[in-house]
């Protein structure tokens, strides 16, 4: 009786990796991790499927939409689509369990069932850090973030990046003092300078604003440069009479400050007054990252801080500051430009043995020898002709090759072939281990 | 304007843990994967939603029942339940651009809707290896299995523990030879004689066979009992003229064999003739393995060989063998038995700094040094008294804390406390850091 084939597919809008691309991808992941872990952040794992009363109790907007939603049995049940909802409901859960300030790492998928487009994913990894404080949390927290950023894309190989950052209060603040009704409005035009240019930019506020002098000064604002020192001082000089905008240029003015004191060069992060980081989220410092030599692919990594995490769950108030990496759009994104990939080495092992004749027993002991010193070990078990065996080690860019023949056996002196030098040397398996060490190196 | 409260809560069935033991989980989930890694399983990720078509390709029994399934869009999706579909799925997909042996290893979550009871979880965490060859597989590998068994349970810190093997041919050439015709209830029958003891095993054995001879050949097969050697030997000499018994036997024979030069202890791997592992999947080989100290939790590690991985989806013949751990009944089982978890480590960090002044730019620049050092380190940066700051660093398990006031300010002279000692010392930046490095070792 013969199965229906059913042709083998995933369904479009996810991502799914070939062995060597998953290896560079999780290169990446660990690094990040590793990056966050060193900054004293404890993980956790929440569910992928939650209540939807949870997920959904803020609601409107394109989550409602995006979400992926189904009863089971009873339940009303959602897939998250972010790890900052699902960490609001576990603080407000296991807040008398919990050691504030609270700093926590969360790595995992969330989904969103987005319009199908090139670079966008229904499933991705979040790559999230947050610190949470009990009713309140010091503003130098909102300094040591960007200095996690920094650390973290400096491991990633990358050296050319800045981390834009700026304050809501302040934007809040100047609009406020300058009598501008649909500040969310103004907020997006500027947010498009780099894209549509100055011209444009003006037009649109002109036909936003209505004020000729309104228009001018938030031109004045948006146009202030110069160092990180020279902005804060600019800024102090406007004067202006609100105090939204003097708290939030106080708080950057001190972010700012610790952002140097915590080893951030001066290149590497830049204030960035036209940034604001969606409308109704974020309540001071905001973050984007943007990679230098690859603009277009927009901000790699966003956050800012927050008054109120958990506002849905709790009436315990929780501010904190955190930021996001979106990590499966970003390696597709490196992959597009051609980055990312070591094109010869699709494995991590470093060592495999081939058997010459068909005892496979000391080939098996002598992978035991290697494993037991830490270096990753196949033998290659399958019958087959020696050109096979070998190009099984090409093909997955193993950099040694051990030949055991009769020979060998007898002799206990192994072959060692160095597949990217091309060289071929008879050695003990002390000399072995010892040389692979090194080459390893 | 309030909002409403939900109430923070998961759905049932579902495990989610404080960071300490998220730590402990982590560990275990990392020991893991750097076995696999270690003998050169490559890794891969597939999506967490597929087509329903794919996944349900097999169809029937508890699966369909039990799987999370439903509509976005026009599309039909589902949760994968296993991470064995979807390799069968992948492998037939990217045959083309894969190598053989296909050593892969994925760690991730599965979904089943089970009745909710204690211990089971309708997500958790699978974490497979399989070797899949391109029409044919050297029985070899069904020996080195075990071996990474072993390596990875020793890692995990048991002693104590057997990996119980078998062969599906033995089982069925032998019953086919008795002339039984409904083998699968028999298998189920000697399945349980751990639990309901010989004589109710006889008695079941005596329903279903209805003939004292073959009952009495069932008995004396079970009752075999010995080295794995001894076993072997007695399974020659009862010289069963049945072709599919002999196949079984000199398979089983040769994986015996070569476990114990793969290292694995006598005492850890076990020919266990009871073992059947299901039904209609595998083939040849098959794996359980026991906590000796805790056998009531059953196999915590089981697998196979295959003939046909992918027949739903390729005409392509992929004969297989692998492993599963169910990694979130495990450690709940553990935790269950009252180990798994250090209790006095909640966090990552190895050294929190505390300033003592409103000054905390000393605190920042002394924990950039640290982390230079790969020292994990936190800064409390909140304004607090010294004791709640202290019981910040004690009810996280924090070894180290640095005092940090004027004096230290003015001499560079640091204050050391280490909490587990209880002692305090006063050192130079350079020697803190040499303190604390031996001190974590």
């Amino acid at each position: 009786m013969k199965n229906q084939i059913v042709k083998p597919s995933i369904l479009p809008g996810f991502m799914e990796l070939l062995p060597d691309q998953q290896i560079a991808f999780n290169n990446m992941l660990d690094t990040i991790r590793r990056n966050f872990e060193k900054y004293g952040f404890l993980p956790i794992d929440t569910p992928i499927i939650e209540k939807s009363e949870i997920l959904l109790a803020k609601g409107g907007g394109e989550t409602e939409k995006q979400i992926y939603r189904f009863n089971k049995g009873d339940s009303d049940l959602s897939l998250r689509f972010d790890l900052t909802v699902p960490l609001a409901r576990y603080v407000s859960q296991y807040m008398s369990s919990l050691t504030f300030p609270f700093r926590r790492y969360q790595i995992g998928k969330v989904f969103r069932g987005e319009r199908n487009q090139k670079g966008r994913f229904r499933e991705f990894y979040q790559c999230d850090i947050d610190i949470i404080g009990n009713g309140k949390l010091s503003v130098i927290n909102d300094a040591e973030i960007p200095s996690i950023i920094y650390s973290t894309f400096r491991d990633l190989g990358f050296d050319s990046f800045s981390i834009h950052i700026n304050n809501r209060k302040v934007l809040n603040g100047f609009f406020d003092y300058l009598g501008i009704a649909d500040k969310a409005e103004v907020l997006k035009v500027i947010d498009k300078l780099d894209k549509i240019g100055f011209d444009a930019m003006k037009k649109e506020l002109e036909d936003i604003c209505d004020n000729g002098q309104v228009v001018g000064k938030i031109l004045g604002f948006v146009g202030i440069e110069g160092s990180n020192k020279e902005i804060i001082e600019a800024l102090y000089k406007l004067d202006i009479a609100n105090e939204v905008f003097k708290e939030g240029l106080d708080e950057l003015s001190k972010v700012v400050r610790f952002i140097e004191l915590f080893g951030v060069p001066d290149k590497n992060c830049k204030i960035d007054l036209k940034i604001a980081r969606g409308l109704d989220y974020y309540t001071g410092t905001v973050y984007e990252t943007i990679l230098d030599d690859y603009p277009s692919i927009g901000s790699v990594c966003s956050g800012g801080r927050y008054d109120n995490l958990a506002e849905y769950y709790t009436e315990q108030k929780l501010p904190g500051v955190g930021i996001s990496i979106g990590l499966t759009r970003l390696f597709y994104q490196l992959r597009e430009a051609g980055i990312v990939l070591d094109k010869d080495v699709n494995s991590l092992t470093q060592v495999l043995i081939v058997p010459m004749s068909e005892d496979v027993e000391y080939a098996v002991m002598t992978a035991n020898s290697l494993r037991a010193e830490s270096i990753i070990t196949e033998v290659y078990m399958e019958e087959a002709k020696i050109a096979k065996k070998l190009t099984y080690a090409n093909k997955l860019g193993i950099p040694y090759v051990i030949l055991i023949g009769e020979e060998e056996i007898e002799s206990k002196i192994l072959t060692l072939k160095d597949m990217r030098a091309g060289e071929q040397k008879k050695l003990s398996l002390e000399e072995v281990i010892q040389h692979i060490k090194v080459g390893l190196k």
